[in-house]
């Protein structure tokens, strides 16, 4: 969408860019699953939790397209072109109830992401050395009890491992 | 986006609804992600299974939201302004990494989305009544090796559960 | 295994209960796992992060049943005797594939998790109020840098919604 | 627990080994979560969705262990001994949470895992080739309609990639 003119105005007003091609929008696809569930009156059976497992169970299929596969590399070089589409509807699942959870929640998600991201921008500034040394041993010393919890929380005091070894990498 | 005129088309080339909110394409999400990335030299930690395994982790995160507030009505009556906008960030977080991950995939997510909801229309048409008394016992009987496996997959010869629930109630 | 005398002792030497019930170990699954594995030649597969997709795909199986139910009493009244065994499956194959992570990963599960038991009981002690008013605005303040991440890790600076409603709630 | 004579006897009946280590059963831990639970008024907020939900939130904890780092080798050569008691802490709050949730289903997770694997053993004889050409356009012919589903279920219509991979390699 970065033609100029009055043709591509036009052609983003319907939400596609100069060449034809869709810009997809997360509020169309909010309106359209929004639609589709009203159509065959499956508003009933969309409470969050509802949506929000059945994202989990999407997430568990993409995860089966990758399980077994060892490391991937970008662009999956050698993928037959139906793995690949299999792979889309997959990762389109996982977005379609994301944004249904979202919609049902009563949260703008568009907005939100763009919110974050602006929030990440913030915590990891360009061109600053990831200082791994001083990390390495932080610990949160917050309390932070949790009943209902039989297994314990040790987020804030472990040192988070994924993140630091994230951090050692980079 | 469904106002009219000139008005409309020229924000909404910008990316933006005649009321100056922003209608956020999926497009501007993955640019913003690979720029992210790129300035800070990120691209490298960014393989596809590297990718998944963050956005389980934030799905993950997502669910301990709701994980002790049992069944959570539509628009999350009674949450305070910071749980809803702690909800938000985590709802981005997923997309954000779902985003990335279809681009390091080589998949445009929007239109794979579009896609699939054009299928789901398909196979879930309109004021058909789900009959569920013929697919309760309804078994594949296509074969299914599967090497690697230790728990074995009963997905195709398990009635599916979650399924059939969801078309019972239905 | 409460039983006493010889015939208790004799009958858990051979991982029974007196009454022929198997008293499961986590080593015995463990071992029938690596013994599975062995015979197939699928070790060459079964590298941890193979392994943990896996698990995931089997999470998302096990949402899979109660994705449409709402929220869902103890003891699954009404359920028929095939969706329960349907779901001590897929409760069984998160099992078989954690057992095989562990091992592969050279973790004791067992030893891990009576450790993790101990140190929960340490953390929340029986008859201590949670007192949720103190913790309602915990905040931890350690820093948390974490290179690779696209989305930020907001786990440490908010507030832990989910645990906090569980302790609100209890 | 191979070892023979009384000693062993008497050890398994305490439900150790011989060398004093701990032979871990799943009906000892859902005991213990069951008593932790109880001593702490918790048994409310345990019901099966809340403490699915509570694993997928562990499982996400647990991902985040892996995710920047790319293919980790059996055994994770150079990981210090911080990280894997780390890791030995998160498995473990997956298993925690599966052996609770298990039991609030009433199944019996051992007895469930035994039972699955002697039906991956029947599923998967030892020795014989798994032929993936016949299976690569193998599909599904069972219907398998889903009321409820925003995103559709192509499980059985698709082929199953992951499988079909783990096959091809095996």
């Amino acid at each position: 969408m970065d033609g100029g003119g009055i043709q591509a105005a036009a052609a983003a007003a319907k939400g596609k860019g100069v060449d034809g091609e869709a810009a997809v929008t997360l509020e169309e696809l909010r309106k359209r699953m929004a639609d589709f569930a009203k159509e065959r009156d499956w508003d009933q059976f969309h409470s969050p939790r509802n949506l929000l497992l059945a994202m989990v169970g999407e997430v568990g299929e993409l995860s089966e397209i990758f399980q077994w596969r060892g490391e991937v590399p970008r662009g999956l070089p050698g993928w037959e072109a139906r793995e690949t589409e299999h792979l889309g509807e997959e990762l389109a699942d996982v977005l379609l109830y994301l944004v249904r959870l979202s919609d049902m929640c009563g949260v703008d998600l568009g907005k939100a992401a763009l919110r974050k991201i602006g929030l990440n921008a913030i915590k990891h500034p360009v061109g600053k050395r990831h200082n791994t040394s001083s990390k390495k041993f932080a610990r949160c010393s917050g309390s932070n009890g949790n009943a209902g919890s039989t297994t314990g929380d040790d987020k804030n005091e472990a040192v988070k491992e994924g993140d630091k070894e994230g951090a050692l990498i980079g």
